[in-house]
């Protein structure tokens, strides 16, 4: 059992120089505590919850951003994909393919993001059991690529509200793929802000916590130098000169966890 | 206030002769008890919960099924799309295009449907409150287009199980739209029998009944002359033959409903 | 199938001349719409959110209130009751013990209430399936006392939230023991004030009319003169001047219900 | 902040056989440790989910089975009460008076226990939103009584499932009192085996991981030398013979979650 994975940048990639600021730190960071680092970030918010909330940089101009942030960081890259199309080109420059929750069960976009080859992040729905996720992952495994791993993001709990249920770490674990927990969205309160999503930054290192002490792969983190002035997904994402502290804490859970593992 | 819609049909349009057996007896259903009638299929199931679950006829023999039906029975057709790309070529056979739940809130399919100038019905997703459909209309709305339909299909709750929560009726109709009650669905199993999703069938009438005294446009209502054989959504399906009581016994409390409408 | 059962009146049983005025004037209103009238009040309010939120008139002076009402209105009268000792004297004056949802599943009291005789109302727990009904319904019946309601007020849903599953209503008619639906505390917020709950009064109608549209043995409303002076509820209270349209409306939905029962 | 404290026993109180053995097996695992040990035992279950689930030896017999375990292990003791009433008995062997969490807002029990004097264990209702635990600590607090603990034992999650949201630890926390994992009520399915509640054993020890990792001051665990015959909670108890390991597991976590709390 390999060390904890960092999964870690801003929700949006808002600028080439934002992504390489925050992967560059988060790669130090990583270094410093021990932990793999792979670079996260949105070209695209293709469901925001209203008209108005930004979109990003687009598809072309997102993958140079991406491609910038390989180059001048050298660190792995994760984006989400939201379209049968897009996978191809997206995994021309990133190492992770990401099946975003509400469309975890599109299974043209599923089969077109396994034949890329690249490694698939399938994070689950917020309207799924965990068990179900073994179907999910028998579509991106009949195009022979078995490089999958599966996100815990929280499930819908009454209206506007998600709760992160954590039996949902080793039950998705039972299919063989490694797990990531994304306590970033786990905390996120969607739609509660009436034309935006509210969130409880003050949760994340939380749940992100508790997930690596039962033993997860790998953590998914939303972080930015000045998350309040974000295009998306602010009132969640955890101040960039917080993660030292965060990284070093969780990779001490880390060890522990897989020094003595859960069996379930 | 017009008498109650009924848009019906079987899940899957499996063939064409299924869809003309069903639109007819459907029509001749509706046209003697004083309803509305829209036929509704579905030419690809593209969210199955697994891989081995039938797709249909796919994109080009569906829309000729559609069509056919159109030109033999002289009903208007409700089908769902599933990319921005079949948007356009959806819109010339079908007069209602409908947004499946999961697929409630992108951005790019929204304004895509929008455009066709077709009828829009949007399903609630599950992972959705009443209230946020809202910002999901001001995206239709920005294309010119407000031949918008909103539609309860029910809210997770809890694990492979649904809820149909009846506040979201009126909360939905203050986005001045019609509302759409969708009385197969909401009694869905999601992922209930491991495979494939379950349902109680018995639970359809009970909703539709509830919805329509409440006061609302339309009821969706999937139907087939023999559920136990059909490939989707068999086990929330109604008998073809129970449909002539039922859809009698709706329109009786569509008048009483739409004589004493609720004020919220 | 008997015509619609009302059982209505303020939350808490304030005093002599608010029960008498209430119970008086929903008599009339029950009598001129055909519905059968059984005034509700608590004498104790045993499990307010918060310990500043008043009592009531205790034990003693509440029998005494509800001796008044039944002598001076000449009406059945409800009242819920907290620990197995208040089950006797209760039953002195009260035609029906109500055991509160929180309480549901305590044998002892059920026990006791079953024992003297009175009717039973046992109202399922925010937490409970509508199916674990028939477990708490062998309790009381095990005592020989068959005289038995069974009532919806809302499951929990998220937090501070609760959800009317209309599925409940047959499922727990299938004990062959009339259903009844508590139109006020599914619309309840518990808890939603910080120190105390809120309501959304607007939904009690639209709840009551879809219960009594799938076929109902009663209705529960609370109602008051005044409700946003009252102690307790009156966030969902429905004021006592808007009942007789209100009950009218409910009589010819549930004249149409019964003639046309739904089968499940 | 003191080592975590371990409340462990049987979920009833068979025999003072029973009790002495586990007691006296938990306080020898929970001394090699370095945890605190409560030993903890129901001798009435009032609320078992059908009439012919056994109800234990009652208050008498229990209570001095209760008083024979301190007296030959040497251990503090924990058990519920059900009524006012019980609450002065039990505080005269009970070091600690647990609140069921169906019973947690009735508030002449909550005082009554309070004004024992004894340390009072709230358990949080599977219908109550973390944040509505400080208004049922000021009825505690009113008598006085100031030794309080709370308990995180599950939230209702649809039906016949419960979900444990690692934010309500924090969140009571705030409170300024302790807060207990409950770890075997957690995973209980109420009700989800018909006649009796089901569970999910092998998720107790992930729940009390990951409560651990976060920071609690103390974990509530069942166990039982042979759960499969036990009178009640069989599914979700733990065999006796795990407890070693878990219990070593869980106080490493500790040390490394206490020397790093979180901050909320």
């Amino acid at each position: 059992d390999r060390p904890l994975t960092v999964i870690a940048g801003p929700c949006a990639l808002e600028s080439v120089d934002l992504g390489q600021e925050v992967a560059g730190r988060m790669k130090e960071i990583c270094q410093a505590a021990g932990a793999q680092y792979v670079f996260k970030a949105s070209y695209d918010k293709a469901n925001r919850t209203s008209l108005s909330g930004g979109r990003g940089l687009g598809l072309d101009e997102g993958l140079k951003a991406l491609q910038s942030v390989k180059d001048a960081i050298g660190v792995p890259v994760l984006t989400d994909v939201h379209t049968e199309a897009q996978c191809a080109p997206v995994a021309q420059v990133a190492d992770i393919l990401q099946i975003p929750a509400f469309l975890c069960r599109q299974t043209d976009m599923l089969l077109a993001a396994g034949e890329t080859g690249a490694v698939v992040n399938i994070k689950k729905g917020q309207f799924l059991a965990p068990w179900e996720m073994g179907n999910i992952v028998t579509k991106v495994e009949s195009t022979g690529n078995t490089r999958i791993l599966l996100t815990e993001r929280g499930t819908s709990f009454g209206y506007n509200t998600l709760v992160a249920d954590m039996r949902s770490l080793p039950q998705m674990a039972q299919t063989g793929y490694p797990v990531v927990m994304d306590a970033t969205h786990s905390v996120q309160q969607p739609g509660g802000k009436g034309g935006s999503s509210g969130g409880q930054r003050e949760f994340a290192p939380v749940m992100a916590r508790a997930a690596v002490a039962i033993g997860v792969g790998a953590v998914f983190i939303e972080t930015h130098p000045d998350p309040d002035t974000a295009p998306s997904d602010g009132p969640n994402m955890i101040y960039l000169d917080q993660m030292p502290a965060l990284i070093d804490t969780l990779m001490q859970f880390d060890a522990l966890a897989k020094a003595r593992p859960v069996s379930v």
